[in-house]
């Protein structure tokens, strides 16, 4: 059986070995990966990776996958496309593309499943994946497929924008600058959004959240983030974002909210968690949760991406090979050395 | 100094005694209630007042009242013009008047009291109040002033349906069917909405539910309400209406809800509550507070009633005088018994 290098989760270690090499089946595509981002989700998946699959059969009724198994992740990828299976219809074998990591092979449940989240479709921490070919997306202007691999991050922050219902003339605090912080930090700048306040603790963060165009930016420490949007604005309609996902943030954004305020969930909290639902009536606040996005909103932000209306690089602090991954997982730990880290297999 | 009999909250106890007569002042009205509601709020706040003041002061920055001092409640009322006090414009004495509970001396937070939460201004467990003039809606079609002074508590319901956003084409499941989940069902009713599904583990309950205009009647614990609503529909857009207001339902309608569900919290629940956040997140729910009503929504209110496009009387389960407003506290803790109960000073 021939077989590829791949980063791999096997019994809750990650480890570089062999892997059995894809064979492409009707309507999928065999890429060559050429860049793989390192979300925070795998970091969890990792070290909570039994819970996240419990959760997700529990709240969504479909098991994820089977632990006891490997599983190779890496849901953040551009590639190259080598070899279209049978019946498959998409750009022609060199094209780089990208693509939501998702395969397709129906239109029931059971058909779709999570590339870089599954036993059978493993991500980009290897040499090679499947894809599913209608799904791929040409990267266009020439862009650098390392930047391409941004899209999939970026792309849950214009996501979480949409689904705020957020539109010019409101204004925005983001609580939290990791890649989902920042992500929203410029889908908000993409569209219009004036002020935009976001609070880390770290000033590397901060400084990312300048970057990708926050106007305020504040150590929650020093200045509570609400304090200091009252600072900056305080008078005009607002939506706290809340993308740190981790227990105590939704109520700390209830609390912080004025009146009539929106709060939009993005932060993944695993936890339960605790809220003072008074908070919520007395201010009849509006708490909306998003997760992912929309086929169009992933198209659109590999577009934005490419046409330089918004700079990922910025948000690239280092790059390793397979070999690196397990290493990298672990200088994830410290936001002030690193945001996010591509794979380069 | 003239007095008038009222039902006094004094140290925690309701007792029926005599407390001063009321003076209206610039802009006010003074008014002989007619009939007065007893609302669940106020049997809550009756055990737990100190807790509800100090969750007010905390959560809106403003102190209700001191509890040191006399409270006469009573928010749900119609009554009768006796006097106009200085600069005051409004109906001519005689004219029989509801209005929104709520005394607006200006137009600074410190300005406006409520009406039977406050020190200053008896409510309608008395035989006078004072009323802001300019706040009086006279009650039209010669309707019975018992049921005018429903207007407030279904203007609760007209608002929660307002803000939840559902429009006709969309369904409805309503979690509890006391005052505040009948209001919902019959605001539903009258917006067009089909099916409305209502639960609740009281009989009683459950036959007022389809009197105001359920279409679907479950006990949830023979068949959940989401069960009930799957049968009954089951594809289209659900909004949940949580209107029980205890801890645990805010959770209980986020596991129910199907994908992408709204649900509306109109329950009043004082604890602090539990969520697990991946409820929401996995479903992209929205969850929606909900507290009072607009002005408009209470005008209108009074009007679908006086046009008998809400028929009230159902909901009215008994009348007493202010000497049974004690034993009516105590009453309506059985469902199966009572709804709302009118006092007539």
């Amino acid at each position: 059986m021939p077989l590829m290098r791949a980063a791999v989760m096997r019994k809750g270690q990650l480890i570089v070995d062999d892997v059995p090499d894809p064979v492409p089946g009707p309507g999928q595509a065999l890429v060559r990966t050429l860049a793989c981002g390192i979300c925070g989700s795998d970091l969890h998946f990792l070290k909570y990776g039994q819970r996240m699959v419990d959760l997700s059969k529990e709240t969504t009724g479909v098991a994820m996958l089977d632990l006891g198994r490997d599983v190779v992740m890496g849901h953040e990828f551009s590639a190259e496309v080598l070899e279209l299976g049978p019946d498959a219809a998409g750009p022609k074998p060199g094209t780089v593309v990208t693509s939501m990591p998702v395969m397709l092979n129906g239109f029931s449940m059971e058909d779709i499943r999570a590339v870089g989240y599954s036993n059978e479709y493993p991500g980009g921490y290897s040499e090679r994946m499947l894809l599913s070919a209608p799904m791929l997306l040409e990267v266009p202007n020439g862009l650098d497929p390392r930047l391409a691999a941004l899209t999939e991050p970026m792309a849950v922050g214009a996501h979480a924008v949409v689904k705020s219902g957020i539109t010019p003339g409101e204004t925005a605090v983001v609580l939290g600058c990791g890649p989902v912080g920042l992500a929203v930090v410029a889908a908000l700048s993409l569209a219009g959004i004036e002020p935009i306040v976001a609070a880390d603790f770290s000033p590397a963060r901060r400084q990312l959240a300048t970057t990708m165009g926050a106007h305020e930016v504040v150590d929650p420490r020093e200045e509570p983030a609400i304090e200091a949007w009252r600072r900056v604005d305080g008078v005009r309609n607002v939506v706290l974002f809340e993308a740190v996902g981790v227990p105590g943030m939704i109520q700390a954004a209830m609390k912080d909210a004025p009146r009539w305020a929106r709060i939009l969930v993005v932060g993944v909290c695993m936890e339960d968690d605790s809220i003072v639902p008074m908070y919520g009536i007395n201010k009849e606040l509006e708490i909306r949760f998003a997760l992912g996005y929309m086929p169009n909103e992933f198209a659109d932000t590999l577009n934005a991406i490419a046409e330089g209306k918004v700079d990922v690089a910025p948000l690239i602090t280092s790059e390793v090979d397979l070999d690196g991954v397990p290493g990298a997982f672990d200088a994830l730990a410290d936001p002030e050395e690193q945001c996010k880290i591509l794979v380069r297999p």
